[in-house]
């Protein structure tokens, strides 16, 4: 390369090259730059550097560096319990604020809560339960200053939905409870072991148009399985697919629908998706529609019980425990056949409650201007659902609409988790024996209408919008979701995620490439409707990788550009094609069958008479093409730093005419 | 974007640039170009584009364009049987160059077959059966021209393997055999289909690396197992994994060895491995390692003959069935619980045979520069091994050693096959009660001869060379095959590989750039030493399509690039900085999760009061920030053809300075 030259073209090149090198810069440089070949690194040095952006790619020790021993283990502490580093700027001011956030989203999780155990097929108390110890144990180990702990809907129809497969709720109800402790144990084990084993960027791979198209899916099977109480159906589906549901619902029509109960719900559905529309319409009445579900237990219960309802038929809560949480460490099985299919039920759970989890911090961490440590969290997570395992909770995560409500109500800490589960500990020691005849109508409304809020058409229309692939994903999702279950929807959507990267990999793009007139740029031209081609010259573009699975379709393809502008100028008889420039400016990697795809190329247009020239490969391709011998093969003096370069080199006659 | 300017910077730039912009360009053209948006396609339009490369990737109906229907008829014909089209242009010469070959590799796979059918756990002469119908068949529709078709020593293997985990082939011989035709008979249909569903690609999923070390595993596996018949023990493991075969050859090493085998084989392998090298040597003489498996057959026979060295505890052939292939339709399992494992063994087995014809065939495609259409070549290959079924064949495929044997002799269309079958069907018929007195130990000396060229070690250490990635995969399967098993090794080397890609698309690199003196090219810092970064910049590059995998990393990245940047800043006391200029060049493709990082990135860049500046986004990408509204949150003036370009915009004092 530069000033050396091999095969024969050269002293006609030197030529132009004094000729035009004074014009081209305005340094008296040489004006082919070398493509450069950086030092070469240690084995060991980059597989460390390989393994540091892998996991430890947020670089966590960062603080660690040029500290005293007692220092460090002061710093370990704070990451371990970020509470003993904020708690330390803590204010009345903000204790105000998280008071302020904590109440409100108390009022709305203690109605949510009762309903969501339901979805998991849980007695009430459980889900109070999962509103307590959980939240206290983020506050202490959590980053983020936003999220609100408890149980959610979509994961506590996930586990009801995973659970009632193995055991019957009903008639096995110790069995089905312990089982689901041991999946909430061994949900918390692998989201903890996740954050730990710094694997956390593994929940990157479920994209955001699976998570809308599945959020979406899971809110609408949620809402039909309200149907039941919300009806008043006694004989309902087990199933939760959209057709098993409507089955039961139109063929109870006639007989099983209760009109007190249909009435009741109805009223307090419409009061809800009132109060959410006002909450909607003036942000600052935010708190309209947070205690709006509240409100709405209070006064039906209220009514219940002076009209007796319960006796014409209209289901109600009948008996939620008192008390805080029993131990629960006995009930998870650590043996047995139960422990196999506790451990996988955890870990899908753990990770789509995770992956809500970390979706929340990140949003709310990105709109205040915070950092959130994903693996961190995932152990602060972890820790918070083993120790909830053991105290009777089954997964908590962070809620979309409550995490929201908290946000708006001008929470600062993780401070407001600690005072809504304050309130729960109240509820569950004093209050519970009041919900006694709160109908299960109105939970059905209060689920309903917190569940509509997860279908994102808006997001769905924009996914549309911007990617027809993702929208696939995510109407994959949505109707594996509705249409056969919760499992077979996530299954979809992270087939046909992965199933783009590697259809990317396999069949990369390649473009043809012109000048772009006035300039020594060159660009698709189908992009770039005025860039010109050069004559005598086919510029290709590779954009990707070249690896095993698509080194041979990168061959040929290239070859049949040729072939495409061969017929073409011999329609239009004008000179041949002497230089086929690859653009390498795409291709970040290379692997031994993409340098093999190459020397086949070499080798065909060497038949073909046309030489392969090169345009600025990386660092990483530059270094293989060298080991592989590669440059030798197709000549050092091939390899140029743009194709401007290249085309300067390899059709003189053109630049002698235009520039 | 070009002259029109929204944010504040407006006048200052406007004077820079009408200073510049003569200097820069020799042509009076505006000096910041616009990127250009290409024309909206239609949605249906770019999807047949989409599944065209994908499955039409080698536009087979090319030369079906513009043709009268008679004639399309014809092509169609001779798409399926090219030997309607080059038969009809060959000629004496051809004829001559084709009987020698066909000769040369009937001498070396007589006895190969007789050997690998023993691998297989098959009877000697289903091996000569496999090398008479599928090469006929082959020679009629295949489009290689140097291919050797018949059984091969690591398909025989896994064949083997396989079938005998399901059935014992000593005590069940005939369901044994039975279900090796049914596993024949789906690997065809698993070949064929592939072939006719344009799913073609999917073999290339097994990497060049992943080859190269099944290969050499899958040669030491087999050498091992000779070790049986090399050194007459009579009781043999049936594992193929080296702890237990070792076992076997130590613990049977006092009483089990026969002396007079050993001598035998050792004598002969000698000779076979002594023409090895002198063919190596010589190329002119690659007949002699090409007939000297026929010469040891030859002499053995007659040694064992003349000694009766076979009373003597020397194991022989004892019985070849006289005749040419028999029917085995009826031996096909069409139904039972057979099906579904035949179906499974013949997928496996129909894409590792797949996998060897197809590098076969390109190898000696790229040699002689003749084309190969891998889809139509499998489709070939399936209907060979349906028929081979039929007619009491295993598993045919091309091997590597007797199609470089071809290729050497001469070899000029696919008649050498036809040859070679004519061969066998003369063995066949004449020639197989020859057979009974030839020690076994002849053909575990051939085999072993045979499979030592399967150990491309040189290969490894290139790969070692060029990527330590692929090497993992090279090695992984190696040892996979060696220690556990065939289906252990591929699948080890299959997933290693997609790892690769996986973790290239969750961990893509980034790179800062820096002005190359002298030009207006940024390029890697760490690549170009001499790069010089510009004041009050940052310009990133990431190298990788931005992905829901790796869009939260690209943005963690960029930023703490920032970071450091910022904090090395500091210490030095130069200006902040006030511009971070992403080069997109390599960002082929932007996913919606993509666009919400971006989004978050500009957000976070905000708060520090940098501006985002985004360079050179392909047409994908542009595309889509203009679908998604992010061109107008960043503003369209920031978004450049090129990094210099988008440098003169934001760093005016710096171009001034320097120009």
């Amino acid at each position: 390369m530069g000033h050396s030259d091999k095969e024969g073209l050269g002293t006609k090149e030197m030529d132009i090259r004094s000729m035009s090198s004074s014009r081209h810069h305005m340094e008296n440089l040489p004006y082919v730059h070398k493509v450069g070949v950086s030092p070469r690194q240690n084995l060991l040095k980059e597989f460390a550097s390989t393994m540091k952006e892998t996991f430890f790619a947020d670089d966590p020790l960062r603080p660690f560096k040029d500290q005293p021993g007692s220092r460090r283990f002061i710093l370990g502490l704070q990451a371990v319990f970020p509470i003993l580093e904020w708690g330390r700027n803590y204010s009345l001011t903000k204790l105000k604020g998280d008071i302020i956030a904590g109440l409100t989203i108390a009022s709305l999780c203690i109605p949510q809560d009762i309903g969501y155990s339901n979805l998991a097929n849980l007695s009430p108390q459980y889900g109070l339960y999962s509103s307590f110890v959980p939240p206290l144990v983020y506050a202490f180990m959590g980053s983020s200053r936003d999220i609100a702990i408890g149980p959610v809907a979509v994961v506590s129809l996930l586990l009801g939905t995973l659970l009632q497969d193995e055991i019957d709720p009903v008639k096995h109800a110790e069995e089905y409870r312990r089982l689901a402790f041991t999946a909430t144990f061994f949900a918390g084990i692998t989201q903890a072991a996740l954050g730990f084993l710094r694997l956390g960027f593994l929940i990157d791979f479920l994209s955001h148009a699976a998570i809308v198209g599945f959020m979406g899916g899971a809110a609408i099977t949620i809402a039909l399985q309200q149907l039941k109480g919300f009806l008043g159906i006694q004989n309902f589906t087990k199933k939760a697919d959209i057709v098993s549901v409507m089955h039961s619902v139109v063929g109870s029509a006639h007989h099983g629908w209760n009109w007190q109960t249909v009435l009741i719900g109805a009223v307090f559905l419409s009061f809800l998706l009132f109060s959410k529309y006002i909450g909607k319409k003036n942000k600052k009445l935010f708190w309209v529609p947070a205690i709006a579900p509240l409100i709405s237990v209070v006064l039906s219960t209220f009514f219940v019980y002076i009209t007796r309802a319960d006796k014409k038929g209209v289901q109600i809560v009948r008996h939620i425990e008192k008390g805080i949480n029993p131990s629960s460490v006995h009930e998870i099985y650590f043996s047995g056949h139960y422990v196999l299919k506790g451990f996988k039920i955890g870990v899908v759970a753990g990770m789509i409650a995770l992956t809500e989890a970390i979706a929340i911090g990140r949003t709310f961490a990105s709109m205040k201007d915070y950092q959130i440590d994903g693996n961190k969290e995932m152990v602060a997570l972890g820790t918070m659902n083993i120790v909830g395992s053991m105290t009777s909770c089954y997964v908590a995560t962070g809620s979309f609409s409550r995490s929201a409500v908290n946000y708006m109500a001008g929470c600062q800490t993780a401070v407001s988790n600690i005072v809504m589960s304050c309130v729960v500990l109240l509820t569950l020691e004093l209050i519970t024996p009041l919900f006694k005849y709160t109908p299960n109508a109105i939970l059905s409304s209060i689920i309903i209408s917190a569940v509509i809020g997860l279908i994102d058409y808006e997001a769905a229309l924009l996914i549309w919008k911007i990617d027809k692939f993702d929208f696939i994903a995510c109407m994959g999702a949505f109707f594996g979701v509705v249409f056969v279950s919760v499992e077979i929807g996530l299954l979809i959507a992270v087939s046909i995620s992965f199933s783009k990267i590697l259809l990317q990999v396999t069949r990369p793009r390649t473009a043809v490439l012109g000048k772009i007139p006035g300039t020594t740029v060159y660009r698709n031209v189908a992009q770039y409707l005025d860039a010109t081609k050069v004559p005598g010259t086919l510029i290709v573009r590779v954009d990707s990788a070249i690896y095993f699975s698509n080194s041979n379709y990168v061959k040929e393809r290239i070859l049949r550009w040729l072939t495409d502008e061969e017929e073409q100028l011999k329609i239009k008889d004008i000179a041949r094609i002497q230089f086929l420039i690859v653009d390498m400016s795409p291709v970040i990697d290379i692997d031994t069958s993409g340098i093999h795809a190459l020397e086949e190329l070499h080798r065909s247009l060497q038949k073909r008479d046309v030489q392969l020239v090169l345009a600025n490969p990386g660092q990483v391709v530059i270094d293989k093409l060298h080991a592989s011998n590669f440059a030798n093969l197709v000549g050092e003096d091939k390899i140029f730093l743009t194709v401007a370069d290249a085309i300067l080199t390899c059709a003189p006659k053109m630049m002698v005419d235009e520039v």
